[in-house]
Parts: C-alpha cells; structure tokens; sequence
C-alpha cells in the first residue's frame, strides 16, 4: 500500500499548498515510540533539560518571520495573532525550564528515621520521577502554543519525559518546521534529537496511544477523538494517564444589577470575547445567561451590534467550517429560537459570526439539549432568565467546562453575585468575575482545565503545575546515602527545595 | 425478589456466624449515593472534618476490644496484629485531622496581577476544591486500614468528600461496627451522619461506581476485581478517576556480595516477611532474585529452615485458601521448578506456607510467566540467576509493583548495587534497601503505590498526599475580595501555607 500523503492547505482556498509528509505506518509509529524511549536516560539530566526548553525558545524566536508565515498559510489566524502565539509559546518554554531549574516539582520530602515511634519509622525519602515516553495530541486551534512545541511538549520535557507528537493535519508544515527546531535545540543541548519525534495520520494517533512503551498522552482537540483515544488509553492491557482538554461551553452568568450598570460594556466585550480568533478558542464563551427584561435587552442589543459589525472570517479548515454552519442551522431551527444576529456561511470558505437567543425556560423545561453543547466557531447562545432561580437551574443542565465567568457590579452590592458565584464553581477549573475567559495567563495559579468533558482528568494543562501531569511518585526507604539520587541525599547537595 | 443476605463467616471453620446485613439494591445504593451527596455542603467546614476525623478515632479507640474480636472473628488474623491495626487507623485519621487543619493540601497559589507584562497578568488565585462523594472499595486482607475507617475513607473525609463504601464479604460484621461508630463521630461533629454511608453486595458495587453522583473511586483489592471497576468507571458518560491498587509481586534482588556477607540473615528475615499474617499483605516480597552458588544456597536454606518452621495458617476466606492451594499447585507442577518447602493445603482449613525455587533463565527464555504473576498468600519464588545481565533481564519481565527491595552489603563496596538498584527503580512505588516491605509508614514521605497493576493511577493511598486523589484545582480570576472563599483572600485571614 502506497503511504498516504500529507498536504498542508490553505484555509483560505481550501485548495493543497504542498506535500509536507506521509502519514505514519504502525511500523513507523514503533520506530518512533522506540527512538524517543531510547532517548530519555539523557533526559535525566535536569540541566541539559533547561538548556533544551530555552534553546528551543531561542530557535523559534530566531525563526519567528518564517514560523509566523507558515502558520498563517494553513491556519489564516493572522500574523498579529500568531507572532503573539509564537511569543506565548517560546515564554512558556523558557518558564519551564525555570520550572526544571527550581526543582521544587520535584516535590521531595524526607522523613528521617525515628526509632521511638511505634512501629520504628524508617528512613524515607521521597521524590517524583518521569513517567517515560508521553504521546502528544496537537490541537487545530492553536498551531504553536497547544502543538508541537506547546505546553504538552514543554512540560512533558521539563519533566524528562520524551514526546512523540501526532501533529494536527490542519498545520503539518508548521509542525514539521517547529519539530525541526526543537530537534535542533536537543542536539545543541547535547540531547539526542529524537527526544521529541513528530508523526502524522489518524492511524499512527490510534497506534501511538496503544504503543506499549507510551506512559501517558495529552490531547488538545474534539469530544468525540479525545473520547475515542481516551477509551483507547483505558483499555490497553496496561492503562495510562490521559490528560484530555476537550471542549467547553464556558458559561457567563450576567446579573441584573451588572445588566444595569454596564450593559453596553458586557454586550461589547462579549462580541469581542465570541469572535476572538474566529470563535475557536476553547475558552469562547459559547453561553451566556443574561436577565430578561429592560436591561438584559440593552445588553443583547450592544452584543448584536458588536457582532454585526465583525467580518466574515476564515476557519482553521472547510470540514470545520461546515460543521459550524451545519451546527448553528440546526440549533436556530429549534423552536423558540431566535437569531439577533444569523451565524452561518460567509462567502464560500468563510463564516459570519451570530447570536442565538432562547428563554431559559426552555432549556429547563428540558428540551434544546444542543444548546448545551459546544459549537467550535463564532456564535454564543444567549438565555434569557427571569429569577435567580431559573438561572441556577440551568447551570445545573450544564457540564463541565474550562471557564466560569460571572458578571456583577463594581461595587459589592449585588446580592446575586454570591450565590451565582456558588453556583458556578462546581462547573469549572477558572471562575472569573467581570472578565472574559479568552486568554489564559502562563502563570504559578493558573488553572487550564476542569471537569469533563473540559478535561479527562483534574489535571491542567497550562501553568506550572501542567508538569504534575508526567511524573510519578517513589520513595526511598533506608537507602544509603551513596546510593540515593543526590536530589534525595543529605546535606541537599544540589540545594533543591525539600520538606 | 428476596434481599441477599450477608452473612459474617468463621474462616476458622468456614461456618457462617451471624447474618449482618443484606445486599444493597440499585435503588438502596442510589438512596445511600444520594444521602452521602446531600451531606457534601456540611463538609466544607475544615474545623468540622477534623474534628470528625479525632472523634472517629477516639470513638474507634473506645471501642478496641469490641472491634478487635469482632474482626478477629471474621478474618483469623489475630488480636496482636488487629490491635496494631486498630491503632495504625486511629493513629491515620488522626494524622489526617492535622493535615486538614495544617492545610498545605489545599495547595494555595496567588499570582498578584502584573499590569506591566504582556499580556497583562489578571489577579489569579488558586486553591484545591473536593471532588464529590468517593466510593470507597474495602479491602479482605486488612479489614480496618485499608477498610471502612481506612485511608481511602479517611482522606476522602479529609478533603471534603463524603464517602460511599462498599464493605468487604470477608468482614461485614466489623464493617457495619466501623461504619456506626464513624457515623456517630459525624454527629458528635456536628456534622450529618451521612458523610459515611455503607453498602453490601457484588452488585452494590458495580452500581455504586456507574452512580452520576459519584466523582472518584479508591480501590485495594484483586487484579481481576479493581479491573473490573477501572473499566466501569473509564466507561461511564463522565469517567471518573479510579485510584485502585490492584495487585503486586513485590520483588527483591539479592546480590551476590550480600548473600556472601549474610545469607543466613537475609533468609531468615525473608521467611519472617513473607510469611507475615499468613502471606496476605499487599507488599508481601513474592519473588526473590538470588544468586546461584554457595553463598546462594546457604540463603535458600534459611529461607526454607525459617519457612518450615511456620504453623499452618487460617487465611481471610476458603475461596482464598482454595486459590492458593491451586495457584501453588499449579505453580510447582511446572517444569523445571522444585519445592524447597511446598506450599499446599494445611488442614482442612489452613494452609501451609512453602518456598519454589527456579532458574531465572526459565524465565528469560519466555515460559512460566505464571510465576511472574502475584499469588495471594505465604508463598515466594525464588528464580537463581548467574550474571547481573541474567537478574536485569528477568527483571525487565515484571509488571510493575508497589515495592522493591535491594539486599547488598553494609558496606558502599558491592559492584552490584547501584545497577541492580537502577534497574528496580522502574519498578515500583517504594525502594528498599536491606529492609523488607511488608509494613508500609504512614509518613509524609510515604508512597503506597506503583505502576500498573500496583495501582491504576500515580497516587498513593498512604500517607498524608493521599489526600490529593480526591480534589481538583480551581484557580479564581479578577474575584473580588468579598466574593472569594476566605483561603484566598487578601491578607490570609485563616494563616494558610500559600505560594
């Protein structure tokens, strides 16, 4: 059988630029697992992982021009977006190897012996070691800072872990130029260069999360292929981690006294928040429950303005631009629904962003299910409520999400505003107040993740802490001194934080 | 249909002593999730688990005699070590009330907002919520520490979670005292007394961990069993984590230089070890790898003398003891492996303990894998090997496990040790040198755990991060003072460990 070719596209044409690659055999994807387990004793060494993480944000910084064009080529998400990205991602790379460099992930703890104790305490020491070789799933969305050299790969490395990524067939060439980097930067490193392998094709994902020699995986990307791999990882003979980030409403609550204030600054910002990107942002804010009445009406007008004045734009690809007119057809057909603003096709490859509207008690009536689900594109559902009640009683139909965004009055005299807040934890990894959920900060508290299908796990997979996700705990019990790993050794030789 | 009894049985005689309970139906366990689920908001208040935990305890430890007999009458395993258990669980709640009220769990991150970085940095504060109601799964082989007020229940408490166990067939009798006296603790805090509820029943179980409102599982039991349920639990429309620690080998490698300096004692301390509560702890050493020759044989007499000496003991069950006789038989039927002691049937309820004895390269050359395999009760295989290359190489055969253990000299003069010790790294949870695992520290340093099947997940269930299974980060953006839980507010009212 002839391989399968790998074209990169042009979202803008629909039309094949070029052919980047060939998708990967099941034999190629063992060669590649193989090559990756084969290199990650070199990853032991915590220094030569710093210099990697920042060699390679130097890398792509240097080739920033020629990152940003290819990535604009296939994916039309603009140069400003992407140069941002690109910036994003390399910060992220250099915050990792910080990360690496501190060691407190390594998270060691030490219980000296206490022979009173009844029974005798041993001596016991405890640290995290990587998991091995961490399959990466590269999401369409964000071609730089959730695929190849993304926070999968960044944090999976930070923690000596080598990465095979299965690179997403909305961007093969960037991806291709980005492993090119990073395999660069591990030879510079004094690594072995397939610390990070990139592989392509449907197949050689399915294959790589059964791979015997894979210890974990992280994907970015859809409910239906992060539940198929998901499962995969589950049911393998022997079963391992899966860190899914896959979809998510991102549900706003306005308050009345918040519609009061500002109701032409909340429609505003949420038509901004919406169309961010084309509307593919996992964070988009895809439903929004704002009070019924005079004001929530000022506040969908000022939306409805703010969307009718965006362009048509250009999604990532045609098979997801047809799903998102196909999806928002559907979902302004369901009685009671009405559209401020039609989303649907633009010109032939694009979409024009909407709104949809529906009275909350329909959706607690228990119809209009779809609703409750995510539309990957520029278009946000309005609900319209009438008591505090209602409203709580629609987010209980809601599952899980990334974000939870509440809007209240400046001053802290909403009485809604603590209940509704109550009320939204449960739903999400990040709770914001008065904010808009797209644009997740690289930083120590941030929190990229939350109930499924937001994420397969509790784990985030932004921030620091993304680096929990690949590593293990053991624990030395009454091991010689000469014999321990010198992050566990008396005197703390390499000075590392230790509880 | 007529409700399944449950009957509390002598292992002793294999009689059925008293009926306790009957099986929980789809609808009682739904009834019992629900409860546990209504009690979840009670809770939150930390002041008020901890005083949970310390009133369990105390009431637990009022109670000794009473539980004591009422588990040695069901599991034969003694009031010695029951006492110890008993004060081994009072001792873990208790450490878990320190922990709850310490609060470094909650894992408090505050990053202040940066105006100046670009992008800005928005206010982020992150702190740990619970999960939701646990599924607690018993365990046979210690009917109160890894039981109804075991670590699993204990750290669930702790974090916030309210508990749904599922009680053990081998002691049902001693679940439903532990599960009164637990209950009562909840009211004497202040808090509803369905915080801990428990079911009986094979099918009770399967529901319990299919049930929506369950939000995680812990599990300490059989392969076969915790499979089972992992498979459950992925499968659900929302999979939830499932901590299970299934099964385990626990592998010692002797070097020649140690058997050289003091085979005799290593013997006899491996016969003690394994023979410990008639062979039935999860860290019981089930395979030794020792050296061919001399000194190696003078280790296996030991062994063999220690293990003659050993009365027949009364296991948890007659369906164990009749796994054990056929797993044993079964195993010395194969060829090439002799019986130094045999192991077998005792009288007709006990069983005798016995040693098998191989050459490792039977196993490198690919058969009796059997042997590879954990066989629940007093037995251990020894494989003899010639070469350092021959002991790795088995070693690479071996499913992962919750301990292994290195023997090598007093001395930092053994060639051996520091190859041997990197190769059973891999292996497991925890690290032995000189030392035998059976006895598992509750320490902060502790980790009770491994890769599969030792367990399904990278978590331990002992230890004070046994805590960290049952909750998810939250981080909260933009929030106002007054609208965050007082943990992340200005000025940290409560005096938390934050970051």
């Amino acid at each position: 059988m002839a391989a399968e070719p790998v074209w990169s596209v042009d979202p803008r044409t629909g039309k094949p630029r070029e052919q980047v690659a060939v998708e990967a055999t099941a034999e190629e994807v063992d060669r590649a697992v193989r090559a990756a387990h084969a290199a990650r004793g070199a990853l032991a060494d915590r220094a030569a992982r710093a210099a990697l993480l920042r060699t390679a944000a130097d890398l792509l910084d240097g080739s920033r021009d020629h990152v940003v064009e290819a990535a604009d080529a296939e994916t039309a998400l603009g140069p400003v977006r992407l140069t941002g990205e690109l910036a994003r991602t390399t910060a992220q790379l250099r915050a990792f190897a910080d990360t690496v460099e501190e060691g407190s992930f390594l998270d060691v703890r030490i219980d000296l012996p206490d022979p009173g104790a009844v029974p005798p305490r041993p001596d016991l020491r405890r640290w995290k070691v990587p998991l091995g070789v961490v399959a990466v799933y590269a999401a369409s969305n964000f071609p730089l800072v959730f695929s190849v050299p993304g926070g999968d790969t960044a944090s999976a490395l930070a923690a000596g872990c080598p990465v095979v990524v299965k690179g997403h067939p909305d961007h093969p060439a960037t991806s291709e130029l980005c492993a090119s980097l990073l395999r660069r930067a591990a030879v510079k490193a004094g690594l072995p260069e397939d610390v990070v392998v990139l592989v392509h094709g449907f197949d050689a994902g399915v294959a790589l999360v059964r791979h015997p020699l894979v210890a974990a995986a992280g994907f970015t990307g859809s409910v239906r292929g992060g539940r198929a791999l998901f499962d995969a990882a589950a049911a393998r003979p022997v079963p391992i981690p899966f860190h899914g980030e896959l979809g998510s409403l991102n549900p706003v609550v306005i308050t009345p006294a918040a519609a009061g204030e500002r109701a032409a600054e909340i429609g505003a910002g949420l038509a901004a928040s919406m169309t961010l990107g084309a509307g593919q942002f996992c964070t988009k804010p895809g439903f929004v429950l704002a009070p019924a009445g005079a004001a929530g009406d000022r506040f969908l007008d000022a939306l409805t303005a703010g969307v009718s004045e965006t362009e048509p734009s250009v999604m990532l690809d045609h098979r997801m631009r047809d799903a998102f007119v196909a999806g928002v057809g559907e979902r302004a057909a369901l009685p009671g629904v009405a559209a401020p603003v039609t989303p649907g096709a633009g010109g032939a490859h694009t979409v024009s962003a909407g709104v949809l509207a529906v009275d909350a008690g329909r959706l607690v009536a228990g119809g209009h299910h779809l609703l409750l689900e995510e539309c990957f594109g520029p278009v946000t559902v309005v609900a319209r409520y009438s008591t505090r009640e209602e409203a709580a009683a629609v987010l209980d139909l809601l599952p899980g999400n990334l974000t939870a965004t509440l809007h209240t009055t400046e001053a802290a005299d909403d009485p809604d505003a603590a209940p509704l807040l109550a009320a939204l934890t449960p739903l999400a990894g990040r709770v914001l107040v008065n904010g808009w959920p797209t644009g997740v900060a690289v930083a120590a508290a941030q929190h990229h993740g939350g109930p499924y299908p937001a994420t397969t796990s509790t784990a985030t997979s932004v921030g620091a802490t993304a680096i929990e996700r690949w590593l293990r705990p053991v624990t030395y019990q009454s091991t010689p001194d000469h014999l321990l790993p010198p992050e566990l050794r008396d005197g703390n030789p390499l000075g590392l934080p230790r509880r």
